[in-house]
């Protein structure tokens, strides 16, 4: 297997799958799409819809998994234009590029965030062609990862420990909430539309779950170790706003050890579905060595 | 029928079933529980969710649409959240009490309102027990009227209104998606979960979609005739935000003229349901000569 290729070809279909689902009305209220759509397209590394896809193409195909890949996308998208605003992280630059309140403004970007979380849930309501128990299923898997108990639930965590220590174990709490919570569910629910068992949909529910948590050290590791031309964004941004992360907190060294082990630890749950894990394992592999 | 009577114990239904609905979890993310809590259980009219339970009564019983009547109330609520927000109106006051930015601060009141649109769905995927294909159908309704082509669309226009003179046309788009959107929502999934057809689900919508531009004129006739007291946030505010409202375009003899025709021709589309739309009928009377 070319995984890169693969990977291009997977990211390319997702970008497709987007446009699709991304109907731009020339009305009144056009503005709003365009904020929503600067944000969308705006160069994501779409690794929940291709984990989705892929999830799903184990044990069925990607395309009917497809809303729910760009769906989870839309969400993370909006979780991005929220987490940048003035009164959050106050960031004036993503991937590169100015942050979608620089641009349109403070209100839009709440109202394009709030939309694109909306659209989350438009884009599998009327795009899904699987069976409407399976559709619910999977709705409830989404909404519940993206929400309170969820991703929003991270958000909180990581708000509320603004300027103070950290104890470990509320960073690993906010990490799998606002990180590991849309991986998860663009595992499940992939695994789910694909067509896998309910120990499949637990399997790759576990697969995220170290995965995500690796991204997450992997990011705290950039933040010190690369450059902001690299990563679109300003490094040392965690240390200028008094974060803990993984490496103030376990150090450099430490932090690369945990990264490898819960890399590790995702790949080993693969371990009984041989061949047809191969690209999640590369995926695994691939985010664990990436330089942004 | 004692509308009264029935309008006070329909309220106190849907305050139950919110409170059934919105569980508060003592975790890291308690936090945000407090803010929705706070802006959910503010003293709101209830008027969606009492509109979606009575469309529910004319054809079926009211209980199949509690979930629904809460979700669309909580979606009601995070716009009112989102739009009170320094960057959208900056208002202090709503309903006597502290907006919820400034009781939990501004990154507070975005995530809390995120977690209420969030919480919208999964109270419905959660707690709905009617056929799969039914509740899918109601959540599109209820998607769709919250999205970019409903209330967001709404809030979209009302910001590129803002110090502009606006024509009637975009007055009347504005306020069919920002206040009629949800209203329609409330009406629509109320029938369709109460078991109405086709016809019945169209009639309600067509119903709500008058009523709601009623409640807008009557809403900028209060602001100018009531009350701070009454309304429990400071009336002229339309004017002093040099907002384009009924009043301002139509002068207030005429608005009250709208006022009543639009009440008259919600009222008109029930005339086939007789008794049946009896409490409907009435509820559009009270808000025509609410005080608030």
């Amino acid at each position: 297997m070319d995984f890169l290729a693969e990977f291009e070809a997977k990211i390319n279909l997702a970008n497709q799958f987007l446009q699709k689902f991304f109907l731009k009305k020339e009305n009144h209220q056009m503005s709003v799409y365009d904020a929503m759509e600067y944000s969308l397209f705006s160069g994501g590394k779409r690794i929940r819809p291709v984990l989705c896809m892929a999830c799903a193409e184990m044990f069925g195909n990607a395309e009917d998994a497809m809303p729910f890949a760009c769906a989870i996308e839309m969400i993370h998208t909006y979780s991005l234009i929220h987490d940048d605003l003035p009164c959050m992280d106050d960031d004036d630059l993503r991937r590169g590029k100015p942050t979608n309140h620089i641009v349109f403004g403070e209100a839009m970007a709440v109202l394009s965030g709030d939309a694109l979380l909306n659209l989350a849930f438009e884009t599998v309501l009327n795009h899904s062609k699987a069976a409407p128990q399976l559709v619910l299923e999977g709705l409830k898997i989404m909404a519940e990862s993206s929400g309170t108990e969820g991703m929003i639930g991270g958000q909180v965590i990581d708000l509320e420990s603004e300027g103070k220590q950290t104890d470990s174990v509320t960073l690993m709490a906010m990490h799998v909430h606002k990180t590991g919570a849309l991986m998860m569910a663009a595992a499940k629910t992939g695994a789910l539309m694909g067509g896998g068992s309910k120990e499949d949909v637990l399997n790759m529910e576990k697969f995220a779950r170290y995965l995500g948590v690796a991204f997450q050290i992997k990011d705290d590791i950039l933040d010190v170790e690369s450059s902001a031309e690299i990563l679109g964004k300003p490094i040392g941004s965690d240390k200028n706003n008094e974060k803990t992360t993984f490496v103030t907190l376990y150090g450099i060294e430490q932090s690369r050890k945990m990264l490898e082990d819960y890399t590790q630890n995702a790949i080993d749950t693969l371990a009984e579905y041989g061949e047809r894990a191969a690209f999640l394992k590369e995926l695994a592999l691939f985010l664990l060595q990436r330089d942004r």
